[in-house]
């Protein structure tokens, strides 16, 4: 079972992933978590270039090296971890790059889905959870810390990435599962668990 | 005017670009020298990750990461130079790609070939130099230095860049100038300029 989690910064994405995380294992299952960018040594070395704001990047350029992390990562940790039969949990995937690089920087988003298509080979998350909130939310809840290259954006840019992952969401509702992100926590996790408990293999 | 050399390492593909790029500026053209992976920031950046022993990269990301690194050269050097009007000459491109990653690491060239196309969009070689040279010569120009992470990889795949490199040519006779480069630097060059003078722009 492979369980993605996306949105925006600050829309709690990485909260709810480690109480299913915490959830899972009490039950017994054995979890592994993910993030992405990152999770091997290369992609980790990947992230640090794609958010240091030293670097001038192109955004096609922008766009491989995104996809080259994830390979590593679908190759090198995801592939073997659902043929072990762990349940993979990660903190982003290719709905990622489809909401950031082809709605927000207004790339060509059939070349996208050609590439994840590249990098994914079959592994397709059962869930995802999207995250939603208001960018003025997500604002007020990164209030002090300092932006990454691509948290520096700005406004036009982030509301073009909301409206274009609710779009993922209506094009693919069975895998998708859009949750409005500015209710409390236990409310999310609890309509997260909702949906995740049916479909858990047998222990 | 843009103008690519491509071969497996020793060919003399280095030395030709330098001896071209003499000869163009000596006779009053503005040349500018590329080679890849490299020659922006990211892409020397990239570069030393790829031929970074200390690193584990799939194929696909191996792929990936190349073509992030042509993105950004042809984006922030080719295409503004040729816009310029500079004559460009590059050590190695998009070729390099098919023959070492298709034919060498036996990935799907169809894949590469789009990828290419995104990557490179509408630039393509007036001319391509391909310095033909068996193996074993390979190996003896490299003697005493030191092979990088894709060196490295031993004498089947060289066969196999070999032998893609020459179907490469076979396919687009036009454009991809096969040379046999056992032949003095001398006699490969005096080919290389009867191909290139004719095709000169005014200066």
């Amino acid at each position: 079972m492979f369980i993605t989690f996306e949105g925006i910064d600050g829309c709690g994405k990485t909260t709810q992933l480690n109480l299913l995380h915490k959830y899972l294992k009490d039950i017994g299952y054995n979890v592994l978590t993910t993030r992405e960018p990152g999770s091997t040594p290369l992609a980790e070395k990947l992230r640090n270039v794609l958010l240091n704001m030293e670097y001038n990047i192109s955004s096609v350029s922008e766009i491989l090296m995104f996809e080259a992390a994830r390979a590593e990562l679908v190759d090198s940790v995801i592939h073997p971890a659902i043929c072990r039969k762990q349940i993979v949990l990660s903190d982003r995937f290719y709905d990622s790059t489809i909401a950031y690089q082809g709605f927000g920087r207004q790339q060509n988003i059939d070349d996208i889905k050609l590439l994840n298509k590249i990098t994914i080979r079959e592994i397709i998350p059962n869930f995802t959870f999207l995250l939603d909130i208001p960018y003025s939310v997500s604002l007020e809840r990164r209030f002090g810390s300092i932006d990454d290259r691509i948290e520096s954006t700005g406004n036009a840019f982030y509301e073009r990435v909301i409206a274009g992952y609710r779009s993922i969401a209506e094009e693919e509702p069975d895998r998708v599962k859009m949750i409005d992100a500015t209710q409390s926590k236990e409310d999310i996790f609890h309509q997260i668990i909702q949906i995740v408990k049916p479909a858990l293999p047998p222990i």
